[in-house]
């Protein structure tokens, strides 16, 4: 019997203006997000959507590389297709001739998310349920299946995978408490890199008055000083029992890093995001290790 | 004065059929080359043409990749744009919102690769010298500012590249003896990953007879058995002297590489090429710790 047949694929480039500064860091100053949408049609008013987000310039590249990936889908039920999906992203991403310019990098990589997002999508709304209850109501294997761990089962092997997930089965209920007092959320939008102290006060206090309790700022100036004194505003704003985090977007070189880190530990960082090259694994690990965190991490 | 500007930057997208399995590894099975060409136009006879390989589908996601990138060349000079290449390279990869598609990952990597060959060219043709001349007569200094160094200074600073260079100066002369002799290459056309056995014995008699004394095989399959015999019938085909390497092409786990790694060692492998994946840093480490080398590496 037919599930739901995946038709047709279609992508859209949609963009959208910011202002006054929003979504500015230290290195991205453009003022637009933009996202590279999926659309998996069935034939059907239930379709598939899905989104990646860019900033702008050369969002149509990553809507043409979904329309180009997304043939493979044509002709899928969705649950055939959600069955074995880890097998399915594999091959989407080993696609003989485009997985050169990927695999899993640039305007592949996002344009395998918009399309990944999108199965997920469809496959929930066929069923008839939120994305999160349907996870929830995976056995382990069936979780694992959805995933590619191609690559790193010398790290971590299928059974491993499913034993991880079987030992925390018995305390999934107890977990589920969060359904009656929320998620914690942060807000990251209270210290865009362009805005001045006065407005990333008045953002706190508004966040800290919707119950915020964590908050995330944008650093990585070439001025040194000014990352520590918008460190210092934001603890002093937040309170001291409040998660604040710092995002330095990359900028900072592995020297400049374990010098930055270490100068904002007095402000108790729940983390620093992105402190410098985000491939560069050996110097996060470096890092850790000639910065004790002061924090819960 | 003016030198040679940069007025326009084109792309082209040039694909080229492959025929009876040459090409072949065991990801990539199209029969298909594709070159993302730039060309920067200068309103004169002399331009500079870049070129970046891809495998035909998606090359027009790089043609469009360069055009983009390219406007940011448009109305320099090309001695001026050369005087501090590095700082160029960083600021065009740094595109503050193409960036966000790479900035050196996969499809802008590729357009990366294809402009800069074109400024070289360009710069190169402009002086009336070919390319290793042009850069053989560069002080240590103007060679190091042709370079991004960004985000390795922890491991190699501006200052320690100048004095590598500067070290091997004085012995620079003798080692230009290869005008006379010819640089040694090898030849990667033997062993196709599709190719026979006996067109591959075939194949290294000709080049052989050609001057050739390097060889290189596509391993890779699902069949080990396959891999190690045709990597036997290369040696035994090349002789005991001659370097023969392996291309795995990515196509294997960390455990598989080990393995087969250490299986191919009996064949006295010059190197084996992209054993696993080809960003796993450590695994490429832990590889070279497990499988002692038996070659001249």
């Amino acid at each position: 019997m037919k599930t739901l047949e995946i038709k047709r694929v279609e992508s859209a480039d949609r963009r959208f203006t910011l202002h006054d500064g929003a979504g500015s860091d230290a290195v991205h100053s453009v003022e637009q997000y933009a996202f590279a949408c999926t659309r998996l049609c069935t034939g059907t008013s239930v379709e598939g959507f899905g989104i990646t987000l860019t900033l702008g310039q050369g969002n149509q590249l990553v809507c043409e590389a979904i329309e180009q990936l997304g043939t493979s889908l044509i002709g899928f039920e969705i649950e055939d297709l959600m069955r074995d999906f880890g097998s399915v992203m594999r091959s989407l991403a080993d696609d003989s001739a485009l997985r050169w310019l990927g695999p899993h990098k640039g305007v592949l990589h996002l344009a395998l998310s918009s399309i990944v997002n999108a199965c997920y999508d469809l496959w929930a709304k066929y069923r008839g349920v939120p994305l999160w209850r349907l996870l929830l109501d995976l056995t382990p294997e069936q979780l694992v299946n959805l995933l590619d761990l191609s690559y790193i089962d010398d790290e971590l092997t299928v059974g491993q995978a499913i034993e991880l997930l079987s030992d925390l089965l018995p305390t999934r209920a107890a977990r589920e408490s969060i359904l009656k007092s929320g998620y914690p959320g942060y807000d990251t939008s209270i210290g865009w890199f362009s805005y001045d102290d006065t407005r990333i006060r008045d953002n706190i206090r508004k966040a800290l008055d919707l119950g915020f309790r964590a908050f995330k700022l944008k650093v990585g100036s070439s001025d040194s000083a000014r990352d520590l004194r918008r460190a210092e505003l934001v603890r002093n704003a937040a309170g001291p029992d409040a998660k604040i985090m710092f995002d330095a977007n990359q900028q900072w070189s592995f020297r400049c890093a374990v010098q930055m880190c270490s100068a904002l530990q007095q402000f108790d960082p729940y983390w620093v995001e992105e402190p410098t090259h985000p491939d560069d694994v050996n110097a996060h690990a470096r890092l850790v290790a000639r910065v004790v965190p002061s924090g819960s991490l």
